[in-house]
């Protein structure tokens, strides 16, 4: 199932993907698409619902954040085999864990806001796990009855605010619009291989990240039950786990945002993402 | 005024101190101390009742984090001259910022799990800032506005989740109940210089950490002014601003919490926290 909200930012509604890739409207049967509804069990009552006889959302819509009141937005640093190479960094021996600011996440297609002061903001496509179940010192092996679904997360960077001034990542990594997520949550049912899907990132049409999540170094039942060693998580957490070679910091020269510029990225199975950059 | 949170973990009702100390309920005119409530204009509402005509709630009632649906909980590290020099560090030339998770947020005088397979977790008594404003790009001369008010935060720490591994800080300050806030907000306007309180914390009755917010490296109006220039600021986030002297990771042995040990600590004119120790 491919869950998605649809209306103006702070407004949207709950709505569910139709086989025809119709948005269909289900806020008369979830509240909306925040922890509380994100269980299997909720997921089950919709299965049995006949998609067609609910309200279509007009296709020219505004697509939110797929999921709501995320209350964790947790980030796995350098763990792709490939891109760690580029950045030079050593693969680390376990996760490099970092969080964003949950006031980053926008919408799928929202404009991307370029910060004041900014001259380094980059682009990184990543695998997004949303978690379904009260998650604490959970297995590997159970982890991914944990997992409610996946989403491509744009985890937009700025590498001066992250890298060059005092103290830790979070502060290139916060800023508002620096977290697209969605178009849509597809259910772990419908991900029968989250290691082995293709991902990709062009800027202005032209190709900058090409990679798959077979690259992973620690793959999605290792990251949540190693991050359920150091903190519980909640239904709705967001991990973002990481992006494959191609951000802009590795190139030679270095290549970064701009007003105007437009940024389009996805992952198999998980739909695309479309933003235009914008100054702050 | 003091504005506090009565009732068992995630049932909370909502309360004000009356100049008596007792908590009455305000139920019915406030749904919850979250963000949407922590308004000036809320407040001066309030002021205007009788709380005399409001219900009392049981002396003996568990009180719960002060504020609900905290957002972000943000933290300043290394931000008290004196504890810089402990520890061994230099003054940092600019706020040195990282995150809490909000899941670590609990009631002041909980109980202090100490995660598995930690040999370190320590303490750090600390004034917290709650926003009250929407806030991005404000100025230093501004910033005093955007805030609600004030409370003790302790930012348990894991020294060696915190240091030791692979990654950022954040992975060392996330532990369920590694959060306590409260016992209550204290409007901003009862705070009239918060550079100039004294604080402190002991572990079993003996005297760890004894500090003044006059020691702070940034001020509370640079740091909210800081942060607000790389993520916006919501109603009801909370940033814990840094802890003076007394950590027990810079005793000589160093000294660590474990399961039975008892850790009272407090700020002038913010109230006290008691937390027992035990196992996760």
């Amino acid at each position: 199932m491919k869950i998605l909200r649809v209306g103006p930012p702070g407004r949207e509604k709950p709505a569910v993907l139709d086989s025809s890739g119709n948005m269909r409207d289900v806020s008369d049967l979830v509240d909306d698409w925040d922890g509380l509804a994100l269980s299997d069990a909720v997921f089950a009552q919709l299965r049995k619902v006949d998609l067609a006889t609910l309200p279509m959302l007009p296709a020219a819509s505004r697509i939110g954040p797929c999921v709501a009141d995320v209350g964790k937005f947790i980030c796995i640093g350098l763990n792709y085999a490939d891109h760690a190479a580029e950045t030079g960094a050593e693969v680390p021996a376990e996760p490099v864990v970092f969080f964003k600011a949950t006031s980053a996440i926008c919408g799928p297609n929202d404009n991307l806001e370029i910060p004041r002061k900014s001259e380094k903001t980059d682009w990184e496509v990543e695998l997004g796990i949303v978690i379904g179940k009260h998650t604490k010192y959970v297995s590997e092996e159970d982890a991914m009855d944990h997992i409610a679904g996946y989403c491509v997360v744009h985890d937009v960077s700025e590498r001066a605010f992250q890298l060059e001034g005092t103290g830790q990542w979070v502060k290139g990594k916060s800023a508002d619009t620096f977290g697209p997520i969605g178009p849509w949550l597809v259910t772990r049912d419908e991900i029968t291989d989250p290691q082995n899907l293709t991902m990709w990132l062009d800027v202005n049409g032209e190709a900058m990240q090409r990679g798959s999540t077979s690259t992973m170094i620690f793959g999605v039942a290792h990251i949540v039950s190693y991050l359920s060693q150091f903190m519980s998580l909640q239904p709705g957490d967001v991990i973002s786990t990481g992006t494959p070679p191609g951000v802009g910091l590795s190139r030679t020269p270095p290549l970064y945002l701009k007003a105007g510029d437009t940024v389009t990225l996805g992952i198999q199975g998980l739909g695309d993402q479309r933003q235009v950059c914008i100054n702050a």
